[in-house]
């Protein structure tokens, strides 16, 4: 059955539409509604006809087994019916989850005159990479129609948009279709913000239609919403689009002449991130400040240790937090060379930042003290220098106990990817900035941090000094890996592409190390398991969605594929 | 389009049926493959004219992202078609991923004369709590029927024999159905082992056929897989069923005749678990053998405080390892009492493990010198409480570094939930034993191991204390908890029930300690995503599959529920 509200298509037409784009809290459905309320005013006084939210706007994405909960969808229908009930001057389309004849669905109200008027229902639900939307939701079957102000929309959610065959289907059995209208709840991903808008523009050329697409912006634990909502217009032109990382409200006139939908921007044009390294930069700040913030947190710790990594935490921190709120904690051992201790105190103080220097060496002498009386005890070993990284850890969750700040961990992808650090050392913390940021391009970041302020906020000496964790006299990372450039080349076929080791060799990469690395991935399952989430880049993230079993005798293979 | 292998089906037949019930390792093709070609080797010595194997048996249950990568499918039915290959006096049903004209499947091969003669894929993919198999696999449609010595099989797969109205459709259309064969991945759950034999008595009885249940045995991650594998006759009796929480062969002759299935089990009948307490202590006991050998230990350490939980830890731990494989740690501070102290030697003694006492104070009190320099530490507070216990986390990972040995974790589920522990302090380890067990259930265990061993291994002083983490002068658990009969009482209910605070109240817990839990349940996801893996029993563990966001502020709303 077509579910179709359609009025009578005028030849001429014209309407205002806003797109909301707004940062939404997970469960937070009384918040959530009441920035809707004030964006709602807004578009009132802008004389919007039509003012669009993003994907289940109500309570936030993605709520996870919040869904499970009986009472979080009745309580979200019912802030949805009081915001609607004060929808009187314009259309509003708002994402909401929906328990509908028993099922639950992921939903758009088109909400006029102080009620729901109709409501769609999501057909292609996500169920890969970080999405379970079928775990949660039944899939929709009824495309919905609705006319606004002269103008037929046909409404989509997320993925809907990406189905060329039903869109045609629609389009063929009802020619009156202006505009597609899709509410999204699309994150950043290195290798996602292209491609996401040629679906948009594909869409309105092929169809010759206008697309409304309003996004979520924000970050939810490990995703960051990118925002970036669009109009396109027939002829696949993004003619205006909302800012990246932020909130915004994004207004565009749609008119409708002799057929063809033109788009005029209300707002002057925001200005769009300059690059990869740029966007990856702001989605990291966004990430930091938003799981924060949102869970409570206006302080964060650092441990700077005058490394490449931690200097790069904490000018993404400061960026996030304002420099008042971040204290970086420096704890140098016997190890540390008076060079990186310097150059720890000195990203400080680049940074205007409060800066602790709390010497370890005495405490990690009394555990030696401890555990010397058990008999094979070795303070030359791998245990040892394990012990002074979670020395560091200890004490910074000792000032996080106490102050209640919380503890970014600045561990890179590439040493997570092989085990390279320390559980509960380096690894400890309420939040992982880098944990999906190749060592490589952590380089490109400093490059980048220091290119945007006037004074070198990362001093040279930090970017040029080669790698090491100094937890014994001498140790280089080159020591127990390949170089950095190497390693992620190894990371990105195999971590993010999850071709075989095979395939890396075959594309030339060598064999001993190929299989060398991929060997300790698997090993590693384990550790980074119990890692804090942390902002997540790319397809193939380190996070709760990396579903691999950490009893695993897969790689015993290796040999089988590599050689 | 219907699949079918049918030959004639005589009046009467009979014929020898083997169940290969064993532990498969998740990736271990070769190995699989090898332990099912010990079973062959038995089934054909003892004359059986079929052999089924789990599902998934060639590669392991479950899999997780391992599914994302090609070459995991094509290695896997590479081994598959070896296997057949040597299998040419009798039949085997064999369960394996199968990549079928571009999709994946969950799939069970028809092996005979050497070859696979056809496949069955899963129609009813799982895609709930722990199981995401729509996000590997695409679901089936097509039934297979094949004949074996005269019976003709229905194929299924797992969840596929709930499906009462497709089974009846295929005995509909197909007079001559005598058995149905069902090749599972069932993992134990306390509230599940009865329902599941409920399915198959139905099934044989709503549909006048005999059923063959071949489960998986084994620890894998988070899951036991408890086995008891069955046979059921046509009157919907468990003719036979196989060994709980181990491996097992188990064969029985199958006659038809007049129509009627008849079932001999050729095997005298295994013992079955005694009740819920013992299946729960064999389940976590196999849990921790198959976690710490799979993954390549033969060692394990346990802190040993003389407090009830690292008691019954350390009573399994010497059942899973053997109690040379079992070091107990004991840590004492100046908050130790001495009966405790004592109690902990007393326990290791009973078990006759290796027992180290590492006095901590001097380690805590070098961290409080360095930390009191930093204006506004407190060494009366919370702070310094979690510091005590993640010195002892820090003693035990660096003895588990130096040694090789696996750390076992001891906290409930009770305090798991409810954040009662400190994040790398008392959770730090490699795998938690009892994070699924709630304190009340501790005690049975205690209880229970006490009852099945000549000496009492957990002295009463241990049973009778009232529990205390003593990490100040005089604390107790109910300084900050309500007692643990009404605290389980509302987490099971929140946590495994998913209720709403409403509903518990209406059940008549109390208004004010119910919503105290609830926030203390929300606030704490962060610790728990960091918490090692340990034995899921529940439906409601605290595992990899709890995808609850951490970043939500739906407890804000705890309020409207509960008053």
């Amino acid at each position: 059955m077509l579910f179709v509200v359609i009025m009578p298509n005028y030849c001429e037409a014209g309407m205002r539409v806003s797109l909301g784009q707004f940062n939404a809290v997970v469960g937070d459905l009384a918040g959530n509604a009441a920035r809707m309320r004030e964006m709602y005013s807004r578009a009132v006084s802008e004389g919007s006809d039509l003012l669009i939210f993003p994907e289940l706007a109500i309570c936030g994405y993605p709520p996870g087994d919040l869904l499970c909960k009986k009472h979080f969808i009745s309580d979200g229908e019912k802030i949805l019916n009081e915001l609607a009930s004060g929808c009187t001057d314009l259309t509003m389309i708002v994402g909401f989850a929906q328990n509908y004849q028993g099922d639950n669905y992921n939903s758009a109200a088109v909400v006029q005159s102080g009620r729901v008027l109709t409501v769609y229902r999501k057909r292609l639900l996500a169920d890969y990479g970080v999405f379970d939307e079928r775990r949660y939701f039944r899939p929709g079957d009824e495309p919905v129609v609705v006319n606004v102000d002269g103008f037929n929309l046909l409404l989509t959610i997320g993925r809907d948009i990406r189905d060329k065959q039903w869109l045609a289907k629609q389009f063929d059995s009802n020619k009156e279709i202006d505009l597609v209208v899709n509410i999204s709840a699309s994150w950043f991903d290195i290798r996602k913000s292209g491609p996401r808008h040629k679906v948009l523009d594909e869409c309105a050329k092929k169809l010759n239609c206008g697309v409304c697409y309003c996004n979520l912006v924000g970050g939810q634990d490990e995703l960051v919403f990118d925002g970036r909502s669009a109009f396109v217009d027939t002829a696949g032109t993004i003619s205006a689009s909302a800012k990246a990382f932020e909130e915004d409200f994004l207004t565009a006139d749609i008119a409708r002449a002799d057929g063809t939908i033109t788009i005029k921007p209300a707002n002057p044009v925001s200005k769009q991130p300059a690059g990869l390294t740029d966007e990856i930069y702001r989605a990291l700040v966004l990430g930091v400040r938003d799981y924060t913030r949102k869970n409570g947190f206006e302080r964060v710790l650092v441990g700077i240790s005058g490394g490449i990594d931690s200097s790069v935490v904490a000018a993404i921190a400061v960026d996030a937090m304002g420099k008042a709120n971040v204290t970086g904690v420096s704890m140098p051992t016997q190890f540390n060379s008076p060079e990186t201790i310097a150059d720890a105190e000195k990203v400080a103080g680049n940074l205007g930042i409060r800066f602790l220097t709390i010497p370890i060496d005495a405490i990690v002498g009394q555990y030696d003290k401890a555990l010397a009386k058990v008999a094979g005890w070795d303070n030359k070993q791998t245990a040892f220098e394990n012990l002074q990284a979670r020395v560091r850890g200890c004490i910074l969750m000792s000032l996080s106990n106490q102050f209640g700040s919380i503890v970014l961990a600045s561990g890179n992808k590439s040493e997570t990817a092989v085990g390279y650090c320390t559980l509960y050392g380096d690894t400890a913390g309420g939040f992982s900035v880098i944990k999906d940021v190749l060592k490589t391009m952590v380089y490109e970041l400093a490059e980048y941090i220091n290119a945007g302020s006037e004074n070198q906020i990362i001093p040279a000496s930090v970017i040029e000094r080669s790698p090491s964790a100094e937890l014994r006299a001498g140790q280089k990372d080159t020591d127990a890996l390949p170089d950095y450039e190497l390693l992620d080349k190894i990371l990105k076929g195999y971590v993010e592409e999850n071709k075989s080791p095979r395939e890396l060799v075959e594309a030339g990469l060598p064999d001993d190390i190929v299989l060398q690395i991929v060997k300790m991935v698997d090993k590693n399952e384990y550790k980074r398991r119990q890692s804090p989430p942390g902002v997540r880049i790319s397809t193939g993230a380190f996070g709760q969605d990396r579903r691999f079993p950490i009893t695993n005798r897969y790689s015993h293979y290796i040999n089988g594929h590599a050689e």
